[in-house]
């Protein structure tokens, strides 16, 4: 039977943040969005059953990999079921009426002020502030009514508020896009899925990388992300991402893995799921 | 002739910043720091003459490689003539006889903010506040005799302005490194150089990584990095980071680049240098 029920999503940050606007972006139908304080308690939360669904941040094409989320990905038994581009545009939101000159004070999550700092630095007196969140700042100018501080979040933030856009896309570069995953306790296919993402490490033989990656070009699977991340304190011993062209009910797959495991001391499938595309941006 | 004068040194942050603590265990003798606003200035420094040397971060353990300074050598003709390890520690800084009830505000980075987010939750009715440095931020509350504030900087910062460390070491993740390179306008040569870096985008070809690597593996060279990073808007190109063991002065890397070359439709050499070591930490 089909719960009828909104589904539950556990995002890190407050409402309107980007990872809500992803999860959004991924889930066709109405969702019930669970803000968490930390990355750990999104985890937590789809593994006790609190959200049947959890999203992360998982690269950006500026700032790179987010270790962190890897790492909770080892450390943790769940499953990713989905992947979501989403483009991040950042504005300065204000109360209707403030005009830029009336702004002494920028409120926003570190990474958004960092996105947006040579911005900033050619407003003159104007600090900068960091909060836990893009979105919140904005419904703190809004609660507290502040006419001589602004926030930097998206224009969801700004519309949900009912604020003022004062300047369109801030940020230092354009480009910048963030990649999600859609985790779950319990694998859940939400359309073919073409793309499988794993975590391994190797032996240490000679040639390990060119080794691993010809379990893959033998089969002429291809592949679509790769990453090494040296372990500190043992120098030849290199944790590898990598995503490639395939599910894992598939013959070859299988047998890819198969192959890699043979010489890999670790290795660890994150999940197969339809690969997520870019929508132009976040713009509702 | 030996210049008798200081080597120049441009980073980005202000003095006593973590890329100054960098410069400083990389360049054994006296040197004078030039701290820069933004990594644009950096590399516009060490191009006009007006530093000898620049220092980037380039990768950090938890958070990634930074790509917006590989754009930068990417976008710069400098060359990377050394390479830093840096344990990075944040401590919690305040004014002397300031304890830790005392505090209401917590200036920092917003990296570092970000790094001890778990710290700073934990302290009911702190506000974390982002400034530009983690150094900038002591001596801030230092000038102003701020005794209801503290700071997050390492304990370089503490020592030069003759602050309290309240509380040590407290990173929600002690394993921090960050990855500098050292930048030149010309070749310099430290030490025997064992490392090489580049970057280099494939042509379209069937299994296209697979062959990069076998340039590297065909010739013994081992593989230090590899990483992919997708260019948006085209599905199928990448650039690639690599870092491998040899020099630019040897036969073999010299074929496997020449080979690479052959199936690659853009390839920059960012340089040879010796391979840094990390320290057991930043402490001085």
């Amino acid at each position: 039977m089909e719960n009828s029920k909104p589904k539950t999503i556990a995002f890190q940050g407050e409402r309107y943040a980007f990872s809500e606007i992803a999860a959004k972006q991924f889930f066709t139908e109405e969702i019930t969005c669970v803000p968490c304080k930390t990355f750990d308690i999104v985890f937590e939360a789809v593994e006790n059953g609190s959200a049947e669904f959890g999203i992360i941040p998982l690269e950006n094409s500026l700032t790179g990999s987010i270790h962190r989320n890897y790492d909770l990905l080892l450390e943790h038994e769940l499953m990713v079921v989905g992947e979501v581009f989403l483009r991040v545009e950042q504005h300065l939101i204000a109360n209707p009426g403030v005009s830029l000159s009336d702004i002494k004070t920028v409120y926003s999550h570190p990474q958004a002020l960092e996105q947006c700092r040579k911005f900033l630095t050619s407003l003159p007196g104007v600090e900068p502030v960091a909060s836990y969140d893009t979105a919140g700042s904005v419904k703190m100018i809004h609660d507290q009514k502040m006419h001589d501080s602004a926030a930097i979040a998206s224009s969801l933030a700004a519309r949900i508020y009912e604020m003022q856009i004062i300047k369109q896309e801030i940020e230092d570069i354009p480009e910048n896009f963030t990649r999600f995953h859609v985790l779950s306790k319990n694998d859940k296919k939400f359309a073919q899925p073409d793309k499988t993402s794993i975590v391994f490490s190797m032996k240490n033989i000679p040639g390990a990388l060119f080794k691993a990656l010809s379990v893959f070009a033998l089969r002429d699977i291809d592949l679509l992300k790769i990453e090494s991340r040296p372990l500190r304190g043992k120098p030849w011993a290199y944790i590898f991402y990598l995503d490639f062209s395939g599910n894992m009910d598939e013959e070859r797959s299988k047998n890819a893995i198969r192959h890699l495991q043979e010489m890999s001391n670790f290795l660890k499938i994150l999940g197969s799921y339809p690969s997520g595309y870019s929508k132009e941006s976040n713009k509702e």
